[in-house]
């Protein structure tokens, strides 16, 4: 790219989807993975806060920083469940990238897409880690728009293909079979939480209520069993009963904010976790025996959206998939910022 | 605007300069001001949080949110003063207006000019209520991207018509000069900060170096001065010495913030300080005594932004200087992100 100081690369939305397409979205999802696993064996290498949130009745607004030192990122990021009903997306995103040198924003895209494939990414790279190995049956519960992308990455990562779907709403379901169908996976919808739990190693849950839940009990969860929990991720939002937290060897993102956000705010604070970077970067152990119940609850973390936006930031550089946008005030004098204003009024008179 | 859910009105550095010319620069300030003493009047009604920084070796990035529990706002602002010298603003920013009810940004807009003209707005504001009756000269120290804008707002809100301008860099001063020509104010150069305060019942500080410099020393400031600090706004950047501190009577934005910034990082954590929005709202006197020195110690702070960004999108809306960005997925159906996908490569084929 020429260096224009003013510029800064934009991804909209088009241009996303014409990029996941150009790429295909199992190798997206791969090659995403990949990306955050690369980060997460860096995990020190970079300043972690939890998100700086701003809750309201209705939901939830975030800002999502980190930098690794020489590449700054941040995600805005909402969550509002009651939206679907306005037709509205519950959680839309934006990102940006910048150099730490100076400053200056790099990169700035819409990250509702994106988050959709970074979570889908980070949930199937945490379940390769610590799923039964062969483990080729899961179960989605919540089938919003989160599912297929969920489904494609186990796919693509894991090779899990054959899928037990179970939403409040049968047509959900419907949509996500019609979705993925001809994608190589067998897919079955079911009448309830017990049967789409029926002979499963994995079980994703990605349900939306801002509130406590019980998508899970107990008596559901065998030995063995991975759950991948996505839906819970912010205070008063969760999805799991307590006791099966207690049986589960349970594995976080950045436990300051899973404490907050996720199924173990339903814990004392001092309960045992595993951090996934140490898994993956060889520190700590991932699942450790057959009968064990390994539980990554996700609730989305900073340097996921990081890898995702360097990612996406080399490929539109490969692609051209990218338009310009004059967001930098870049007067010829760096200090001479009001002698621009004036240089504008002489070029265009008419517009005092 | 008709609403199309997708789209986010965006302003360009190019719309923005178009919108401070067609409103007049002069008359831009006044409003933003009252913009400003508005939201300083209901003060309580803001959800307040420290920005969030990532500082390194030659900088600062930094967000800064805020609500009104109706609208959330936040700034993107950098901080590397080293930039100048590669031909990049010391200061770049933009920032995002949203709807807390739904979590959707409803402006994005570029603040690099916009910071300047908020900054000067709030500086002359304080000074409305700080600064000796009928003041008319005001030496300007430091005269970079931020000395016209401030010079307006004070002459523009309080009458001030006589600059006495002083820089390490001649060609600033001399820049500010030209710039300002023919603007009504009576504008003197000057060799040193010592002939820049002779006579003055104001003196504006507004150096950029990222250390703690002493750009004031103590004999250099009279009885009755009021003292705009503004470049000393992040940990370790100072500009008056501390003993200059121990004779005024100091007003601050947020204190939790101006202590770690501002030029009370010097003072222990428990000097009194009186905030400003108080002396706006009536509730705490601000200038009481002709011989008393009035500071107020300028850091910036989210709410002045989130009047800007308001202010702004008003004026978008009435002069249509906006284009709209794809910013935001919008599937028809709000749970189907991944059909909006599917849909996207049916209508374009060969795009996969």
């Amino acid at each position: 790219m020429i260096e224009k100081l003013n510029v800064v690369p934009f991804v909209s939305v088009d241009h996303m989807m014409k990029l996941v397409l150009a790429i295909g979205v199992e190798r997206f999802l791969v090659e995403l993975a990949d990306e955050i696993e690369t980060d997460f064996r860096r995990w020190e290498s970079f300043d972690k806060t939890p998100r700086v949130a701003s809750h309201s009745k209705e939901g939830v607004i975030e800002l999502m920083p980190t930098s690794d030192g020489e590449v700054y990122g941040f995600k805005y990021v909402n969550g509002h469940p009651k939206n679907t009903r306005e037709g509205r997306q519950t959680v839309t995103a934006f990102g940006v990238l910048a150099d730490v040198g100076t400053g200056y924003p790099v990169l700035l895209t819409e990250m509702t897409i994106l988050t959709a494939l970074r979570t889908a990414a980070t949930s199937a790279l945490a379940a390769k880690h610590l799923a039964p190995r062969g483990a080729r049956t899961m179960a989605m519960i919540g089938n919003g728009a989160q599912a297929e992308f969920q489904a494609l990455a186990f796919k693509a990562l894991l090779g899990v293909d054959r899928l037990r779907l179970y939403d409040i709403d049968r047509t959900a379901s419907v949509k996500c079979v019609r979705n993925l169908a001809g994608m190589g996976l067998d897919m079955t919808i079911c009448g309830s939480i017990e049967e789409a739990m029926e002979g499963v190693q994995i079980v994703t849950t990605v349900t939306a209520d801002k509130q406590n839940a019980t998508i899970l009990t107990d008596n559901m969860v065998g030995t063995g069993l991975h759950i991948n929990a996505v839906g819970g991720d912010c205070p008063g939002k969760t999805e799991l009963h307590p006791d099966i937290l207690r049986r589960s060897d349970i594995f976080v993102e950045y436990p300051p904010q899973t404490r907050i956000e996720g199924e173990i705010q339903q814990l004392p604070p001092d309960h045992p976790v595993t951090e996934l970077w140490q898994v993956i970067a060889g520190r700590a152990p991932g699942r450790s025996d057959a009968r064990q119940i390994t539980l990554f609850d996700s609730v989305g973390f900073a340097i996921e959206d990081f890898s995702a936006l360097r990612y996406v930031k080399r490929q539109i550089e490969r692609t051209g998939l990218y338009e310009e946008l004059d967001l930098l005030a870049d007067p010829d004098d760096p200090r001479d910022l009001f002698g621009m204003l004036l240089r504008a009024q002489a070029a265009a008179p008419t517009a005092a």
